[in-house]
């Protein structure tokens, strides 16, 4: 091991600068003008595949935006690890809030700022790294290896699951590795072992065949928008609890164990709040911040539109108001089913004054994994080996489609070991990624396919 | 009069072509565009009343759009009128909903289809073609004369007060004759005794400093758009009622007389729903669709707007979410206070996990006029000669800014006569004018001269 970490430690700037020429590719997934850089960033990666020595690397095209997969199969009877990453990147409005040009990359203190350098392509490097340095050093890897890397993370990995079914026996594995969520926080390595799902809904209240004189007609139909806050609130209670009859009924509880173990985290309240920015914290009665965050199901209405939305004064009734609102769920939240709940639960309360339509936008599934096989004790020493501490079992707010779906297909372990910090940014302005973190999570990642090539798979 | 009601059927057709060439300047005050066309209407009308005979007009500037005032003042010892109309439209947006162009007036069956045609230029054109009439015919007014039209009505008349203040001297009349109010229906001549007043307001709520990632965050903040749902929601009762404390304390209850008078117009419910194009009416407990319309406050939410409005799935929590709010408010209630009102309320209401603020954007009293002056009578016999059938006193939904304003100054009664239908779309695509009503109008008009001069005004 020691000549891999060497050759790690003395490559530390060279993959800093290596990782800068992968962010420079605006390989924004949203955004059909950037259609070709994307297909040009999944060419570059395929490309440093086989440069850092897996024996195979291509771009596999899909309805969407390709993946690249590469792989080394050089050593028979050992275990096989899938690694899991994206080479997407978020838009980056609003440019003017950038202090240097998210595709620019800028050293600043002991960050590299710059869209994708934290979601997800500085992740993909640590790993692309760690393979480099066993090449360098060895000319092998210690089990045999698939990586694939998707391009359609940040809009939903929509053609993912389709992809993951197609390919099933060429992704076969015995452990599934995921780098792209946060750390708890700096200096605490994570490993995370719960997902959020989502159901995400529109619903659109329709009242005048157009917007109407409020004056000529105020006081005597009803208003759409305010139908529509209406709906709003009768979806949750005072405690903050959802409404929607059912939803609750395949919530996972959080154990005993669990809530020990959330509360023992080194967690630091009062510098998530800041993160916020809101004037305090709030949320459903009962829970603590983190259960609220990781382990119990929410609903946020995530954009609102009716009527006159300029300046100044207009005196209308708008014919329509519109809300985007999405749940996060838990396991074993079925989000389609969910859908049917959400959309039964509107229709129901929605007075006849109105006319209702609820609309599914996207829905996708939670995540939770038992964290006693011996796969996850390999990852803590490695961290451990990486950080010098022992890392912490977390669970994540967030959503990543392809865990839920390779978990089913698999049924293997599924281990997602992030080296983010909350603080970084992943869909704002300013993304950055802790150099530490970066050369860290390169040595712990390496200390990982060591350690997993030595458990006893049979 | 014959002579002159002669001239006045005699002319039908040029009156109509008359009003075309006043139709078609698009005198679109809201737009900055348009000021020069809006400039060149005001002198295009100066013109025309000095044509039809009055011995002065002119184009008086104010902060915005200029004022057009004329007048006679031949008939010492004879009573004064002041004429009060509006030569500014509104937009014309939807254009692709017009089936003939905006500024290119087209006659379709009994209608002259055009911006303006109806609100207000036509009616402006009533008086105009009544007092040409009476010159052609008998070279004098039976009475004097003061016509003011502005060019800010659809703007909100933001400098018609100071207007009225600089000028009340020389405005100074015995009574005041709007036109710019609709009948109840068609054939049925209609003069208007109330108004609606207006207190407009806007209320921001913010809640993260930026838009906040939903899944790393979701379930730990105060949501701005779900609390404003519930700001919202909070306004109004399961009856329709403003919960505003105080809001109520000066509203002029409608007496059994008042009752009696609107439950026994011909007002078609059925009809008036169709206009709307809403499932079904509704308002507040307790009270008919006229008395809604008219003589009872309400609330309207005129736009909403947060987070994500565009299409597909955005998971965010917005930073900030904003509503448009006004209230159409009856005799006595003060808007401006009304405005205080509101804001305390609100501010209370608002929960400490958010920041609140309410701005008030406008604010116009509303207008109730004792209808037992013998002016109001002599208006019923000029109806009931132009249109054959004896009129209905009604009130209106809507505000009219100069006339509560004018009648303070005066303190003399103000006529609201109208010639406008409920459903000529005077704010909407295809506005229309009756001509049968413009025609009819005109005669009406003519004789109200006549009887207004009549009265013993001592």
């Amino acid at each position: 091991m020691q000549a891999i970490i060497d050759h790690i430690n003395r490559y530390r700037q060279q993959h800093i600068d290596d990782l800068i020429e992968f962010v420079k590719i605006p390989s924004i997934s949203c955004s059909s003008e950037h259609k070709l850089e994307v297909e040009r960033c999944a060419r570059f990666l395929a490309a440093k595949m086989r440069e850092a020595g897996l024996s195979h690397a291509e771009v596999i095209p899909t309805a969407g935006h390709p993946v690249v997969y590469g792989e080394w199969l050089g050593a028979p009877g050992r275990p096989t690890m899938l690694i899991y990453g994206h080479y997407d990147v978020q838009p980056v409005e609003p440019l003017d809030l950038w202090q240097s040009p998210p595709f620019e990359p800028s050293l600043r203190g002991e960050n590299l700022y710059g869209r994708g350098t934290i979601d997800d392509k500085g992740q993909v490097y640590v790993h692309l790294k760690a393979i480099e340095a066993y090449f360098k050093a060895r000319n092998s890897l210690p089990l045999n290896l698939k990586f694939i890397v998707e391009g359609e993370e940040e809009i939903g990995s929509e053609h993912l699951a389709a992809f993951l079914l197609e390919h099933r026996h060429r992704l076969d594995a015995d452990v599934c590795v995921i780098s792209d969520t946060p750390m708890l926080d700096k200096g605490v390595p994570s490993i995370c072992y719960g997902l959020r799902g989502l159901t995400y809904m529109e619903v659109e209240v329709r009242g005048p065949r157009s917007d109407l004189h409020s004056g000529s007609f105020g006081g005597t139909v009803a208003n759409p928008a305010q139908v529509l806050a209406q709906l709003i609130v009768k979806l949750k209670d005072v405690r903050g609890r959802l409404k929607i009859p059912g939803f609750y009924d395949k919530v996972v509880a959080i154990s005993d164990q669990e809530r020990s173990n959330l509360a023992s985290l080194p967690f630091r309240e009062k510098e998530f709040l800041e993160l916020t920015g809101s004037p305090k914290l709030t949320g459903e009665t009962g829970y603590s911040t983190l259960e609220r965050l990781w382990a119990r199901p929410t609903l946020d209405v995530n954009g609102l539109v009716s009527g006159h939305t300029g300046e100044g004064a207009k005196t209308i009734i708008p014919g329509w108001a519109l809300a985007k609102i999405s749940m996060r769920l838990v396991p074993h939240q079925d989000p389609d089913e969910i859908a049917e709940l959400f959309t039964r639960y509107v229709l129901k309360s929605a007075p006849r004054t109105v006319r209702v339509e609820v609309r599914k936008l996207s829905a996708g599934r939670g995540f939770l994994a038992p964290y006693d096989h011996p796969a996850f004790q390999a990852a803590i020493r490695s961290l451990e080996k990486g950080f010098g501490r022992r890392a912490v079992f977390i669970r994540e707010g967030g959503s990543i489609p392809f865990v839920g779906t390779i978990h089913d297909i698999l049924q293997k372990p599924c281990i997602l070991l992030g080296f983010g910090l909350p603080d970084e940014n992943s869909h704002a302005p300013n993304e950055r990624l802790n150099l530490d973190n970066y050369h860290q999570g390169i040595i712990s990642v390496a200390h990982l396919y060591d350690e997993l090539a030595r458990l006893n798979w049979a």
